[in-house]
């Protein structure tokens, strides 16, 4: 069973093709985490906000790359960011044509 | 440009395989829903909170479905419900595995 992990915070941009650009080598990077199958670059301009949903293999890797990305965006000077780790129900899920391998 | 809808919600069950059964055939309706594209199912036993993280096509339908399904759990009696729409930063998603289509 996959396990999920929604990140959110308050980020002053950039948004959009500036995001991308400025991201581009962090996303490559993530790739390579212990037990990562995806993310979701997630962005809202007008409520100044940013965040990733993610799809791990298992609980212990999601909460090693939360902490590991929770410094990091402390290190950015983020605050105020709303984590959750969630299982995932895979049949539901797969009958709703999620991704989850 | 997809969007993304991330819920979650104080829940008391049934979890695991007895939310597959009990929410099987909500779950066969939710694909038709105006604009859906895929659903991942959330659950977490231990903290008795339940949630979904939906991708649609646009805006404006994932603010119907937020405002239909909200509804619904009210009526279940669910209340404390958290939701948040995001747009997609597609490029950084697509490097990074991510389903979006």
């Amino acid at each position: 069973m996959s396990v999920l992990l929604q990140i959110d915070f308050p980020f002053a941009g950039p948004f959009g093709d500036e995001m991308t650009a400025g991201f581009r080598d962090l996303a490559a990077t993530i790739n390579d985490e212990p037990g990562f199958i995806w993310k979701v670059w997630t962005e809202h301009a007008g409520r100044q906000e940013a965040g990733g949903i993610y799809l791990f293999t298992d609980e212990a890797n999601a909460q090693a790359y939360l902490h590991k990305h929770t410094q990091r965006l402390q290190g950015f000077g983020v605050s105020g960011i709303q984590a959750k780790i969630f299982q995932v129900n895979d049949t539901l899920s797969v009958l709703n044509n999620a991704q989850l391998g």
